[in-house]
């Protein structure tokens, strides 16, 4: 794990880029006393560097976590494969056209998944060894990639996932599988996320302690008030 | 408005019954500072000593607010009417008998809210003249009054529902009316309340903040968060 860039910032947060090996990376801590982990991903993997993601990360962090964040292979800022950027094209081409997507969005989404879990499960072994980040380890953020990393890794002790209405089928038939305790947050209207679908979703995680929150409005319409819940969720069962 | 007795609680709350010509009351406050008031009802109107509504009342009189309940016309300690004795008999004999229970709980439950409705109000003008009631107003609970209340008497700002799977034919029309900031929170398994109906019920709500929240488990299951989570809900919508 090789430090690129070391920011202190007005809240007194130090944010942190590194590379693990072609894996970039940023890190937000309060301070170097040892803290709960948080693993932020957004949907479908936008940059790390959105700043909607940022704004998040800095918010958990300064509540007393260290928040960690990557590009996984073929998400964010790394490159995209011939075969993704041919998904992405058919499923613009499909929108437009008001056809069925769900097969092309599986065909992009599947594998974006499937190769990003190995490379979170590398950056989750090397955040680990800092002394900033003693574990619990939380998840945050994309539900599929949530589902798959619960699944293939126990050190994820909670998980806060949003919207989830369309997740591929690989992580539909993991959801049973999913054991550890969830916040599922969902937006009522989210126009990307068929409302019916999340709530199936919500049903079939294994999780004996699961709360689901929902609230009026579009995919990017959450209250501020959802991510203050999720740093309690958090709070509740890191620390 | 009449105090019958006064109690100090270990934490320091003010516990005062009252009587409102024929309606009985509890009282909940913290001092003699204005405060929020919240009007706080249980399911189809179980009992104001209801330990489980004293043990909530206490804990979000603690943090700042002042709750008050009733027993109102029909409900709780207060005599019942023969036609809502027969329809609980009956309701207990088609329950047995895996008969569809719809058109009894009907009989029982419509004329149980709407004759609390204007007990709850002449309890509401008696409470805003208290000083340490200065509003704004709160409602917390049973769904069915939260509903006529809200949609009755425009000092309620907002209001906290639970359940909701059965609510009579005059508050289920009347859902699209209630326009105040909504928390509705509901058991995910809720053996007395169906999922599909509950969720409905929060669609054709027509406030335009309203958040639902809902927990694994069965009707007496919510987890103790939910009732703080309430409590932040009013904080941001009373102070």
């Amino acid at each position: 794990m090789h430090f690129t860039s070391e920011h202190r910032l007005d809240d007194g947060l130090v944010e942190r880029t590194f590379t693990l090996g072609e894996i970039p990376g940023t890190l937000w801590t309060t301070g170097s006393a040892p803290a709960p982990l948080i693993l932020m991903a957004h949907n479908n993997g936008l940059p790390r560097t959105d700043a909607r993601l940022v704004a998040r990360a800095r918010l958990t962090a300064a509540n007393g976590c260290t928040v960690a964040t990557i590009d996984a292979a073929g998400c964010g800022d790394r490159p995209r494969s011939p075969a993704a950027e041919q998904a992405r094209a058919e499923l613009r081409r499909a929108m437009r056209a008001g056809e069925p997507t769900d097969e092309i969005f599986e065909s992009l989404v599947g594998p974006l998944v499937a190769n990003a879990v190995p490379e979170w499960r590398t950056a989750l072994d090397a955040l680990l060894t800092l002394p900033e980040a003693a574990g619990p380890v939380g998840y945050s953020g994309w539900t599929a990639l949530g589902i798959a990393l619960a699944v293939a890794d126990p050190r994820i002790a909670a998980a806060g996932l949003f919207a989830g209405g369309y997740v591929p089928r690989a992580q539909r038939e993991q959801a049973p599988m999913v054991r550890v305790p969830l916040l599922f947050l969902l937006q009522w209207d989210d126009e990307g996320n068929p409302r019916q679908r999340a709530l199936d979703l919500f049903d079939a995680f294994g999780s004996e302690q699961k709360t689901l929150h929902a609230n009026l409005g579009g995919h990017l319409g959450t209250p501020s008030f959802e991510r203050e819940d999720g740093d309690r969720f958090f709070a509740r069962h890191l620390r």
